[in-house]
């Protein structure tokens, strides 16, 4: 039915209107008293969700553009770095090292796997001539669902003493618990399109003291993503190059309203999210991709061996307007992936798993209780 | 007065109000059929605008990202390139490609004045050895209000026979005819909160053959800003990485608008504000600051000497609302800039020029006839 989206993909996800509209405001001059005043406060509430006194620097660019300036602005051609590799952006790290002439030992995983912190651990311990630069990994894998265990890997990363930690939080900002400065995290990197609530458009990088430090030995070349320039910048409330300012002025009204809701708010709506989504799921018989115990806050991935992902994926487009996100790559056609981040309510899941059952009954998909995913979700939600 | 605000700055540009509310409305799915619709027939708008067969590329960037992609892309480290400086961004240039480790000679030309062709060719054809990979060059220089000779030069890199001409157009193209096929142009750079009308959040690179061709061989690393996976995306109407796709929805509007009014209308309506502007500056008896046969279609520059430039706009935006440019750099305070680019009409200019002569009053300037400057606007859109 015309104009009856509901995304439910990790991204873009759902854009409150109020957001919406604030975008729809004639842009005013970036260089103005005015704007000056919008980065302050957006800068100030930046920190806020980031939990951090660090830098945290907006960029126009995709979240790809965040990561690689994550990389550029602290490594030198041939340093050594770590890349975690479990799913499409644990490779996109490894793809933007290499690109960059970094030397690249990857630690990797099955896809729908979590990496194991014991193999950083084991590495790192070994690297006694402090060889290692950095530690580049994924926290919620967009592609497979999959959360790795930031928190023990940071901690080995500590011990290393020298590597620097770089995290790509894009799934996970604003949907977990991402605590920089308690953690000790040097460089993290999001986009708009998620957490934020925000349209696609703006990159973030929060990046540390240790990390500045080795800001200022950084040899790889780089003019728009030298977060130096952004940093000077932002101190006098302005950006080295045209921002772009009616995403700024969408940004603006996001944060109200997370603040307004408060982390720990959106930290227990995300797991509240995640946790009846997966009930829902196990309860209509459909294998769930990514382990309980390393389950993104941001999305879950499904992988039905009786019916057919893509089929499902259309029926829930055609005839209830929800869009669900595919497999990528070799899981293209195989999974089926449910956003639930940024802003998405109780009753977002209640409407997915009423559609997907629906799905499944015309489907003929057999073996499960009609209303089976609905209760199981409900009583999530009861519960919490 | 709140909400009356009439921007008349370079860029951001005026928007009109269906792109805005294009923008507001809710994201759709970036690898959905939908976008790839809009993609499709953005793509060929974007072609038309452009005068060209060859890709246009658009990125999430602010103009300065469409530079570097326009350099990095088809040359390697101690290429040597001969870059125009003539301005702020023709010192961004400078910058950018002294960043990646280009050898870079430059020829320069005073603020305000034009670029010399004659240099150009002489440094070209002295070049027998070919060793020059490429010729950079600001088509409209924002900073001054001078258009420089792109149409000389370019057939002088064009007898040299070896270098690419590389081109920021990005206050001219959509205000100026730049006939990229006619001229053979290989890199050309804009940003959307220019011509296009639309806010700041995209950036554009149109690319040849020719410069195709060297992409094949430059070395210069590059992961988000390589424009080659943005062409073979492009070519299955998506994109590498996430799009904003808001902008995208208002660049379809916007580009709507720029079909309907057709090229020569857009060409020849700057070309009426230009030089109605000029008119009126010269009968209030301020001093243009670039000369009459190199006024960029943009932007008119105004070096006032009997009276303060910073009181001008301070007036003109307490009073009236109305948003000039002031000087960048060493001519911070010496000038300020009349924005007339993209969706502003004959009657910005008669409202802006008689709000100056209305602030030239309050600030107790003598030495012209009240009511001068509009009665010589109105001469030139009568007789245009």
């Amino acid at each position: 039915m015309d104009d009856k989206l509901m995304l439910m993909i990790p991204g873009p996800t759902p854009v409150p209107e109020q957001v919406l509209l604030a975008m729809a405001k004639h842009p005013i001059g970036h260089r103005s008293g005015d704007f000056s005043k919008i980065m302050a406060e957006v800068t100030e509430n930046l920190k806020w969700l980031h939990q951090t006194q660090n830098d945290v620097l907006s960029l126009t660019v995709s979240g790809t553009g965040a990561m690689e300036a994550a990389i550029i602005n602290f490594l030198s051609p041939g340093d050594r770095v770590l890349v975690g590799n479990n799913g499409k952006f644990g490779e996109r790290w490894v793809e933007v090292a290499k690109a960059y002439g970094l030397t690249v030992d990857i630690i990797t995983a099955e896809w729908g796997q979590v990496l194991d912190p014991e193999q950083f651990r084991q590495v790192l311990e070994a690297d006694t001539a402090k060889t290692i630069k950095a530690v580049i990994i994924t926290h919620s894998e967009t592609s497979t669902g999959v959360l790795n265990d930031l928190e023990t890997i940071n901690r080995h990363v500590k011990a290393h003493g020298e590597a620097l930690i770089i995290v790509d939080t894009v799934t996970s900002l604003g949907a977990y618990n991402v605590p920089i400065d308690a953690w000790g995290l040097d460089v993290v990197a999001s986009g708009s399109q998620k957490g934020y609530m925000v349209p696609p458009g703006l990159g973030f990088v929060a990046v540390g003291a240790r990390a500045w430090e080795a800001y200022k030995t950084a040899k790889l070349p780089r003019f728009y993503l030298d977060l130096g320039k952004y940093r000077k910048d932002a101190a006098k409330n302005t950006t080295p190059f045209t921002p772009p300012v009616n995403m700024f002025f969408g940004l603006q009204v996001a944060l109200h309203m997370m603040r307004a809701e408060g982390l720990d708010n959106i930290f227990a709506r995300h797991q509240r999210l995640t946790q009846a989504t997966r009930a829902a799921v196990k309860a209509l018989g459909l294998p769930l991709f990514a382990p309980d115990q390393a389950a993104s806050p941001a999305i879950t991935s499904v992988m039905p061996d009786r019916v057919d992902a893509e089929q499902i994926r259309s029926v829930m487009k055609k005839r209830y307007d929800i869009i669900l996100a595919g497999g990528q790559d070799h899981l293209k056609g195989k999974i089926f992936r449910i956003g639930h981040l940024g802003f998405v309510s109780d009753r977002d899941i209640l409407t997915a798993i009423a559609a997907l059952e629906a799905t499944l009954q015309e489907l003929g998909y057999e073996g499960f209780t009609p209303g089976s995913g609905v209760a199981a979700a409900a009583k999530v939600f009861a519960n919490a």
